[in-house]
């Protein structure tokens, strides 16, 4: 190892093992205590507030100089109002239900032991995530209200901004006598901190990479912890030969257009090939309208192209890789299907199991795609844009696993824990 | 890619595949279809007893010629009443109730949605373990009972045997009409096939590896896919200031001697040093006689050395690995602490998290203990060799696991499970 690398290592390790160290402390704290940190964490933020947003600025003019995108500078970006919002998703995590002690299950064995599993926390949580700087906050109350100690892993563009950060946060934490290493911050803007995060086995519990699909599969190609997957969505509309117009075309123009960057909102809509020549041209005029630029399959251009000819820019031949694209765009797909089975094999083939859903008044159908759709939220009759903790009444959003193992779609406070077996026995030993 | 490399990663890619595929039927059969499937499973393998044990012969011979150990050969070893007993496990997971499908909450929104989270199976689960032969058959039956495909990859020293129960289960499967890619098994010893199974995502849900430590971290430490650590079990009996001696011999000789190989047997012993000269005399006459090794700190030592010297071969100075060490043997570590938080600590220093408990009639300090030790299962008054599915009453065990994401402890049929959200509208959108 070379020098920089062994000083890289250290200032990763040191704060992996301080949270470890406070994990312990964090898991026996009452709720109200926990409660109290997370409003004296509020307080740090507001008092802060003049310097938060100077760091912030500099961040921000880097980032300008460094020619970043505008979508990406925005996300950058704080304001009073957005310090604010932070605080009060603190407030909120307040509120919230503590998770921590929950008895899930008791057995009473012929033998006299009595074996409750209780919920825990899961211990060190490590978020390795890119530009927004709420996530510094929102991660840091979630895991705390749920008794975890966090290290934070940011965007080097928001280093300075979310070093300021994790400053007014432990404030909060020392106020109330805990130790500031729950909150573990990798002050370091090299890259090969990620990996040197993901692979301490028995110092981090949990991983969980929030951002683009390159940094995600970076994370779960080379953690040795355990990861969960979050985010990635290519989702779809499957509009039956028994769909009401109506609800479709409303529901697909929200699912694609309502917020076309998010990974809830679909980029394939699939047409029964029974109504497509009457749903089809009602559509189009409304995702033209929409400034959406459709890519079809044959049939879909065969009957759109010359009804839409003045528009004709914006309906294209899909690739078949645009079937497999998560656009984030104003671009929808579109495919024609025989049938039901067609269109579940489609999404089964091309889907990354986030979010589906089938518009359709026959029960039957609308039965049969729910059950045999594998995916995290299977929808009858409504947008795939509600796939979202808040949306789902959880109060709280970790991110949106796209995983079948601990937790599957949106994460609220419980999947932040795990449980144990608490066996009360009288002396019994096993025959 | 060589020649034979392209060859081997075809044989593991197309059991993989064809596993997948058959994972999509299996989640939609009844619990009477499947119910169905293990009993034929269980006459097919009745039926082709004879064959079994002949090539179960074959890999004897050759595992004594290689000159494997007789634990490994007993292991090995099947005999006819052998294969009743794997038929007998068909059997009991056929009466076990089926957890797929059930609810696990529901939740009605403002706007009218109804939100269920319905438990279902994982999909493609993969099993990489060791010379134990009915772990193929045990596998078979749990997974198929949670509709999961299996992708089995048993120890080469096993593959004959493997070979022919897979066939026998597969006749089983195709008497149902399912597709005997339900059951996939990598045929072919080359130790590449492990990491070729376990990086396939999107095509394996999750990766379960059984057997020695070596085998589980290599596949923590290689795979892309989810994996469920389990099995490795360095545990602790502490021994408090206000322990009942009668309970706590009996529990200590029980939780070490019983079993000493499996992992829920202790490795170390913690005394509260105010009780050490009263209990370490008593504890040591019966260890010596159960012919175990005493590993003891000084004070343990200073204790024991004048009043054993008859034993003087049985009770040696502990090195600090030796607390670091799984024995899995007639060995016992011995460490007099000066309260219970310097046991807590030494646990949480060299303890894997597997199960840990305490001897005491202080309830004050039990319940201190059961909730700052860290562990799968914590025992109050109790021996850690409970630490089973069948103890805790499960019915079943696909395997014991030592991390804390998504199964802890024992696993049974609830672990080969995940859920997905259903949500039911009537035209909602996003606002």
């Amino acid at each position: 190892m070379t020098q920089t690398n062994g000083d890289l290592f250290e200032a990763v390790s040191s704060q992996a093992q301080t949270a470890k160290a406070a994990a312990r402390v964090l898991s026996t704290l009452s709720t109200a205590q926990k409660n109290e940190v997370l409003l004296a964490m509020g307080d740090a933020l507001l008092s802060s507030a003049n310097q938060i947003l100077l760091a912030n600025e500099l961040d921000v003019q880097d980032a300008i100089s460094n020619g970043q995108s505008d979508s990406r500078i925005d996300r950058l970006r704080l304001s009073h109002k957005r310090i604010e919002e932070m605080v009060s998703g603190l407030k909120q995590v307040v509120h919230l239900p503590d998770p921590v002690g929950e008895r899930l299950s008791t057995r009473k064995r012929q033998n006299g032991l009595v074996i409750d599993q209780i919920r825990v926390p899961l211990g060190v949580v490590a978020m390795i995530y890119e530009s927004r700087p709420n996530v510094t906050v929102d991660a840091a109350g979630l895991t705390l209200k749920t008794g975890n100690a966090v290290v934070l892993r940011g965007g080097k563009e928001a280093l300075r901004t979310n070093s300021i950060l994790v400053e007014s946060l432990r404030k909060g934490l020392t106020q109330q006598g805990l130790p500031e290493g729950a909150i573990g911050f990798i002050d370091r803007p090299e890259r090969e901190t990620v990996d040197m995060l993901i692979r301490m086995r028995g110092l981090i519990d949990l991983a969980i990479p929030r951002g683009g699909a390159g940094l995600i599969s970076t994370v779960v190609e080379r953690a040795l912890v355990p990861v969960i997957e979050t985010g990635v969505g290519n989702c779809h509309v499957y509009v039956d030969r028994d769909a009401d117009f109506q609800k479709a075309t409303s529901i697909v123009i929200n699912a694609k257009t309502q917020r076309p960057s998010v990974c809830n909102a679909i980029e394939t809509l699939l047409v029964h090939e029974s109504i497509a020549s009457a749903f089809l041209p009602l559509i189009a005029a409304d995702l033209i309208a929409k400034s959406v630029e459709i890519r079809g399959c044959e049939k879909t251009l065969a009957i759109l192209q010359t009804l839409f000819n003045l528009h004709r820019d914006h309906i294209v031949p899909a690739q078949d890789e645009d079937f497999e694209t998560e656009f984030s765009d104003l671009v929808l797909a579109i495919k024609v299907v025989h049938d039901e089975k067609e269109a579940i094999d489609h999404i089964d083939r091309y889907g990354t199991r986030h979010s589906e859903a089938i518009v359709s008044e026959n029960m039957v159908a609308a039965e049969e795609f729910l059950q045999q759709v594998d995916a995290a939220a299977v929808y009858h009759n409504a947008s795939t844009r509600f796939t979202d903790g808040f949306e789902f009444g959880f109060g709280a959003e970790i991110g949106i696993s796209t995983q079948k193992l601990h937790a599957r779609g949106p994460m609220g406070l419980e999947a932040l824990t795990s449980y144990k077996y608490v066996i009360r026995g009288d002396g019994q030993i096993r025959g």
